[in-house]
């Protein structure tokens, strides 16, 4: 049986191109959602996931995180760094000046704010459930219209690039997580993720668990909190720290930590990302 | 001069509902973006602001915790909590079996997961940029749809309830805040939001900023982590805790963190909501 790859789709996401980055080798299967590509990886032993998990401008994808933290058998096995650069896409026949509403995601609208807000003040803005959606709604209207979207999605769709990388700031990438049935070995430079609840809503608890990694000198890369959906002000703790599950000194901060929490669950140890450029 | 009520339109938003919980007497001006109710507020000494801050399910909303960070002269000077409802509407001629698509904010489309996949598994969701622009689009549009928002939306433009409560969890509860030019003087049953960020990504310091309130056994009741926007993984925290800054207690707490951290903003001080329920 060969290996695929679930990403989220449509065909031309950044998630595309972060696959591609991550082994161009595998067979890519677009899904229409994270959570079905997490239900993909869950049904067959022998397709892989991908998904964005955290992008540098606008925080966690909570979807990605509530999907790690509903499903304790996927497991992490790798993650992939993208800079994610935004272009201004039009059919091949419009022109600037009648542009009439832009098509994007809502986070990808929020990253090119201030361009939006020089450029065109009074121009409608359209939410689109993804970027390529974008594109491919903006090709298909009747109206003059724009999209924002990634360059791949106007080369596959053969859109018009008016202008490109329009996103307010310039250090804006994604972190993409690799999912699988397991995680990866240790290679000697690796991360590990976890989420934590506690039984009681006491702050305290979570200062105990900082404790516990600080006096081992453990460093932590990433502490997000997401709603544990019961009351509001009751969290789940999401944690990175470096290191692998089966270093003897990460097994003890783990065994250190049960009893001060409700849960612990490991997502998984895999390879820290490390730029080509 | 009279005082106006910015809030988050259009009309018929759960906004506009926790703007006539907080007061009703204030006369309320919709407007159509979180960055606009706060240039609002900026620009005019007599208007005040609302907007929701953090979903029990959803967690927060990150458009809110951006503004208070990027205006240091936005103060919150209230809280309040609303129960969040959702309803399926349709135009009154509209039977379900002919539902081809169904509108809605990607938030509420993710709160009503479930009973979506229960009940139209093959019907397309298409995102809106709030949930009463999705029952004005829906009841405009010429197929047959339907939208989720709430039910003041309905009653305003005559749209048919079909459904109600569908969210998947009966635990739905927004909290939104007041923004003003001040905050609010003690009333001894207060809460304090502050946001704070390190020089270096080092884990060990939100370790130590919580050790000072731990040993003060000041009770928080949110820490939340935002991007600084500068490279992935440095974050600003967002904490909010028991007591006014007018407190001696409170006051030595931030004299012992000003050394730890790069900056300390506060957001101010305000009277902890108590439903009326």
């Amino acid at each position: 049986m060969t290996t695929t790859f679930a990403y989220l789709g449509p065909e031309g996401t950044f998630t595309e191109e972060a696959a591609i980055l991550y082994d161009s080798s595998i067979t890519r299967v677009a899904e229409p959602s994270i959570v079905r590509v997490g239900a993909a990886v869950v049904e067959d032993p022998h397709t892989k996931g991908i998904i964005p998990i955290e992008n540098s401008l606008e925080g966690p994808v909570t979807y990605s995180q509530d999907l790690l933290i509903n499903n304790p058998t996927l497991l992490i096995e790798g993650e992939v760094v993208l800079p994610i650069n935004h272009y201004l896409i039009t059919k091949p026949s419009t022109s600037l000046e009648e542009i009439e509403s832009i098509y994007s995601h809502p986070q990808s609208l929020g990253q090119c704010k201030n361009y939006l807000q020089a450029h065109f003040p009074e121009v409608e803005q359209i939410a689109s459930l993804s970027n390529a959606t974008a594109v491919t709604t903006m090709l298909a209207a009747a109206s003059p219209c724009a999209a924002i979207g990634p360059k791949r999605t106007a080369e596959i769709y053969n859109g018009k690039i008016v202008d490109s990388k329009i996103q307010d700031q310039d250090n804006n990438e994604t972190r993409f997580i690799i999912l699988g049935h397991s995680d990866h070995a240790p290679t000697g430079n690796d991360k590990t993720s976890i989420c934590i609840s506690f039984k009681e809503d006491r702050p305290g608890s979570l200062y105990e668990v900082l404790g516990v990694f600080a006096a081992q000198s453990i460093n932590l890369t990433k502490i997000e909190s997401r709603p544990t959906k019961e009351v509001l002000g009751r969290y789940h703790f999401l944690i990175d720290c470096i290191g692998h599950r089966q270093d003897e000194i990460l097994k003890n901060c783990f065994i250190a930590i049960e009893p001060i929490v409700d849960n612990l669950t490991i997502f998984g140890s895999y390879p820290k990302y490390e730029s080509l450029q």
